[in-house]
């Protein structure tokens, strides 16, 4: 074959394929028309109380092991046909951590709301993004109508929000509009010669500030670390001797955070004593609500969060207790306006001006991002198919469970549990398992080293098991080391016998490991 | 009723409604059976080439008309059936755009890979987080064999990324590292009181190193724009006497960002001469490739990113040409470990260092985020489905066939038709159209002003008819007004008839309107 034919032929091998591909799409798509069997069949939801005692939550494997498991290598020329890749995605469920199990409670989200799910599945075949009502017009004005209603349950008259990718973006929002409403020059100008700006936060807060200080160009080291009481609440004394010691030692105070719902304790910070001290300082006062911020919904426990009319902004996450699909989650601020002029440049391509529909609705440009994923669906078919009051009533009962679960651990008696707190003030339950070859020995520095082994050998257990999964942390500020932290989440709705099984687990998987 | 017994029946009413909640979930879930053909019968993508004739793209409502057509209002207490949120689906379906049609041109991405699909559906239903192993073992598996193998083709030898939630955040990732790679105690102690650090762009790059020099503390005025030549290029000479002039006055060059595929002229700037200043100043070089990535994937357009490896960093979107639900979008550097060591700090509660498998699987703590959405799997599940090669063949496709198109509008006579450039670098093909009315006049600035309104009514009729969506722009630093921009993207995989339709409908909606 000369060489003139074959790259003849070579070229027409690329049109045949191209035009196989092209023909081979109608076939390609009805593909996920079985996406929802593969899943059921996988069981990556468990629809019923049995299915919680006969599906794995996790079959682990470690890394190394799961690489022969699945062919994870990606190539230039193989191709997989529509059975092969079905069988792929029945490993990936396989192998995947059955988040929707009712006993996943790992971190601070549970199982999803199928609703949710539903309008995840549609916004995703859809593929808008948030940034023009030309191309999201739907869900454009849900957004705007979730932002409205939520600003109205926090006391905002006439606030103005954002969806953003997750929680540690939220809080980043309050930071940089702070700043911008404080010195609206560093929009153009930046940081450099300025007085350090300080920010406050307490010692229980998330770590999304000290990353965001980093980014912001603000530093790590000016992200003041304020101290808590014992259950985990900012000391309002302590936030104030701060902010004067940054002022004495050069510094500008400019921003606090209050923290809803800690990470590990679930502790709510006193916003109207927060709001005090801030009003007196002339500082932004910010709330990381993203855990508990739900709590909004809900009439019995809606007072965690007073004051929170006071405060100028707030991040929240549908996605922990509500069972919102990741990523949901909402930035809120009282200030009119004012996140459209933070934020806003000019850019001819996506928002022009001279359009045939109101451009107020163009909601894109009050973002840092540019093509922006729709979170907003899913949510408003969640709010309304149940009402948000429902939530609010899913919530107060996630908070009384686990209330019934300090009751049933106290009475399985301080000789094999210990709680970290004994009245929580969310639904974040801290204990130590103790056990039996633990129990009876005096509780010298070296015997708290042998309890804090306890729980991370239990996780290998639980993962290995695959019957529960419940996180493990430590609370180095307060000298304390690894105990569990179960939160309780509106989804599963959980019923008491379910935490005999909890804690039976525990202390099952606990007699098995060697300390 | 005593009010006591009323507390009682109101508690037995919220007990009902839990259980009820509870009870019902079996049938909710089962909703998802339903969701593939809500869709389908909505025609939310169109699988065959006859859809495209026969579905509009969109159903175009103006704001106030579409809050008639959809109750959007979230209430506390009322709630909806599954019937009645089925129903509420169907509207909210066939009132979006239908981004899977193929005539949806209006933005940088278009048609979905369904495989695309397939894996963004299995990945929300098991809604896992990529911070850990732990939680998302398979999947953080996935991300890291996508980036290993994007820095092969990159000519990374030993590099490092992550997957962002966009291209703005994927280029505030470059800008980060660069930042603490040159001065890594900004991490702790912030920008202040240093000589203000100045980054270089061209006036045709994305307005997201704007939005992130504000938020990066930088300010919009450190972000110096470079000129370019009339193909859309970086001006390497004007780059090097923006460098000296930043200097002169007094600032910090410190980080240059090189475009691959602008948004609007899809040009490619050339790296390697850009790599050489770059080299001469000790530059931290970035390369937004957010759309031209995808051409590392192609054999025959590979030259388009030649000195790739040369560089520092880069941005890709595969959800741009390629097809890859949004968001997905990969941050690159050539940097080995910089990306840990610049993001991570201690976090106890999620990244414990005493877990029983190997940690460094643990990918989360190298991100700003902390709950992070999965988006490697949907693309792993695109590559296995048709090998990266089979993209790259679909890129050039892509590519020929906006040459095609380029010939005829050149066919169609500088009358009707008016190119902005005459040679496309991409995919990216931009025009103005003549309407009769502007014909054989004399081509002055007030003709010029009458040009530029053409493509925004042309626009509004596209709307209304729902025939085709394509976007249009100003390129306003070099003095012109609103031409139509098409951008070809790997899906659709278009054939040449369907040129003459897009011009064909262009001209006759072009008629329609009054100028």
């Amino acid at each position: 074959m000369s060489s003139v034919t074959k790259t003849t032929a070579t070229t027409q091998n690329k049109v045949d394929e191209i035009d196989k591909i092209r023909l081979n799409l109608a076939d390609d798509w009805k593909v996920l028309g079985s996406v929802y069997d593969l899943l059921k069949n996988g069981k990556a939801f468990c629809v019923s109380d049995a299915d919680r005692d006969a599906v794995k939550i996790v079959d682990f494997k470690q890394p190394n092991e799961m690489k022969q498991l699945i062919d994870l290598s990606i190539d230039e020329n193989k191709t997989h046909t529509i059975a092969e890749i079905e069988d792929l995605c029945r490993l990936v469920i396989k192998y995947s951590v059955k988040t929707n199990h009712g006993r996943f409670h790992n971190q601070l989200f549970g199982q999803m709301d199928p609703y949710g799910l539903i309008g995840q599945w549609i916004t995703d075949a859809l593929n808008a993004s948030a940034y023009t009502y030309e191309v999201g017009p739907v869900f454009s004005l849900m957004e705007t109508e979730i932002i409205r209603t939520v600003c109205q349950l926090a006391g905002y008259a006439e606030g103005d929000g954002i969806f953003s990718p997750g929680g540690s973006m939220s809080n980043m929002y309050g930071l940089v509009l702070a700043r911008y409403s404080r010195h609206p020059q560093v929009k153009t100008a930046g940081l450099f010669g300025m007085r350090p700006l300080a920010l406050f936060t307490s010692e229980e807060s998330h770590y999304s500030f000290v990353k965001a200080a980093h980014w912001l160009g603000l530093g790590a080291d000016n992200c003041v670390v304020v101290k808590t009481n014992e259950r985990g609440q900012m000391l309002t004394n302590d936030l104030e001797a701060k902010i004067l010691k940054a002022q004495e030692s050069g510094c500008e105070p400019f921003f606090v955070n209050a923290t809803a719902g800690t990470t590990v304790l679930g502790a709510f910070d006193d916003l109207n004593a927060i709001a005090d001290v801030c009003e007196k300082y002339g500082l932004w006062l910010h709330v990381d609500a993203c855990l508990g911020g739900s709590a909004l919904l809900s009439y019995r426990n809606r007072h965690l969060l007073a004051g929170l009319d006071r405060t100028n902004s707030f991040a929240w996450n549908p996605h922990k207790s509500l069972g919102a699909p990741l990523q949901c989650s909402l930035f809120l601020t009282r200030e009119r306006d004012l996140l459209t002029r933070c934020n806003s440049i000019q850019v001819n391509y996506l928002f022009q001006q001279d359009k045939f529909y109101d451009v107020s609705y163009d909601t894109g440009n009050k973002s840092v991002q540019c093509g922006r994923k729709i979170d907003a669906f899913k949510f408003w078919l969640m709010l309304k198919a149940r009402g948000y009051g429902s939530f609010g009533r899913l919530l107060d009962h996630a908070i009384d469970i686990s209330k019934v679960l300090v009751e049933k651990i106290k009475q399985r008696g301080s000789e094999r549990f210990r709680l970290v707190l004994e009245d929580n003030q969310y639904m974040n339950v801290c204990f130590w398992y103790i056990p039996k070859a633990l129990r009876g020995l005096e509780e010298t520095p070296e015997w708290r080293e042998r309890l804090y082994t306890v729980a991370p050998k239990i996780k290998e257990r639980m993962a290995y098991s695959g019957t529960v999964m419940i996180g493990y942390t430590p609370l180095q500020y307060r000298g304390l080391g690894n105990f569990f932290r179960m939160v309780f989440t509106c989804f599963p709705v959980l019923e008491e016998a379910e935490l005999d099984f909890i804690l039976n687990e525990i202390e099952r998987l606990g007699e098995e490991c060697e300390y």
